[in-house]
């Protein structure tokens, strides 16, 4: 029998990676380190430097292209349908060549936390292969955010809403909403919000090296992000950033 | 200068602990537990634990009692502004007592995130000493939930809302939402929700040997969780749990 342990690795700072996680790493027979594209080595390479830390002298280490999403099929949802089914192959094939026995513990490590904007789980409901899915959660961008500027999530007894920046820029301001941490964002949706009362906290990279925050209310700090993140997003090659909105 | 660090430590797993927290804990000179009510001994006991684990040889580790928040008070918000005032004052009372030069890495170990639904934030912002405020993140109960139930929190590109208990009772589902993730709910809020179509995942004692786990349609699952939570609660003199809730 497979186990299938998805590890949420946190958002770059190696060091928030929990002890569990640390122990799933060492017992691991098998991690999968999938190859994305070019630009986004930096993010291959935090996982190699987990693996050279933690793995066991066990644990065999495979990298394996990633299958790229259709970018010009029209249907996006039918689109990622396509592409979660060709990595679940890959997935597969990986294993069955490392595991020809079918058995054994295989890990995969998980930018974030498995369970927030994150497919790795959808991906493993597709295996033709008997598998038992284990998870062990990781540092999300959110909380490297709100640690990065010491700052709470929610105002006192008061909600949060999780989205993503597509759905900021489509339908704008949810209703009922004081605190809004937006993931996902390619494209500065907070541009296109009336400003008036809203205050900012930004950051990018968090956790590693070359984090950038920012903050301030949104009508000043706003464009001034814009301008960072674009630098930042041209000097790297790729970008990771996130933020939180909340009214004054 | 004191550096006080509020260190998140998960939910009741040891191994939640971050590599980074285990390191902010090794460094500590004074590491501060508050003892709450009886029946939590539980919780001191974890961080006990934790301390004895991780801590350094140089780190003093102070027990103190934690001032409690007047219940009679008829404006809660006002009786939870004393409250924390009245912990700030012990913190410094712990703090000039042990670190008289005002010196020193003070640490306190917070469940789940210090971010969320929790005021150690803004109490820390009620020292009337020179301190740097730092923030190491933790497993928050919402992953640990997800991770038992190896369980996406959000749907594909959808919004999450976090509240309350309090929140859900007395204003209903919020508009617009069809993932609730439900914290600090002594009262079941849940069996309150016209069920139709939602479905719950319950989770109590997270990461801990006592863990709990129930999902399922809310009409059915609701009432039998309502029955284990009472169960567990006498039997263990305290519980904590969690709940998502979303639309079919």
């Amino acid at each position: 029998m497979i186990t299938l342990t998805l590890i949420g690795i946190g958002t770059g700072n190696p060091d928030h990676l929990t002890l569990a996680a640390a122990s799933e790493i060492a017992a691991a027979d098998l991690i999968l380190i999938p190859l994305k594209d070019a630009g986004k080595e930096d993010l291959a390479g935090l996982r190699r430097s987990i693996c050279d830390r933690h793995a066991g002298p066990r644990t065999g280490i495979v990298e394996f292209p990633l299958p790229r999403r259709d970018s010009d099929d029209p249907d996006y949802f039918q689109a990622v349908e396509r592409w979660h089914d060709a990595i679940a192959v890959a997935w597969q094939d990986q294993i069955t060549a490392h595991l020809p026995d079918l058995s054994g513990r295989v890990a995969l490590l998980v930018w974030g936390d498995p369970a927030l904007y994150d497919s790795t789980l959808r991906i493993a409901d597709r295996l033709r292969l008997p598998v038992t899915r284990r998870v062990i959660p990781g540092i999300t961008a959110i909380q490297a955010l709100c640690a990065a500027h010491a700052i709470p999530l929610n105002q006192i007894g008061a909600p949060v809403q999780i989205t993503t920046g597509r759905r900021l820029r489509d339908h704008g301001w949810p209703e009922g909403a004081d605190t809004l941490a937006v993931m996902l964002d390619g494209g500065c949706a907070f541009l296109t919000l009336p400003p008036d009362d809203l205050h900012i906290w930004w950051g990018a990279f968090l956790g590693m090296p070359q984090q950038i925050l920012d903050h301030g209310p949104l009508p000043e700090c706003g464009p001034r992000i814009a301008r960072t993140r674009a630098t930042a997003r041209a000097a790297h090659g790729w970008i990771m950033d996130i933020y939180l909105l909340r009214r004054a």
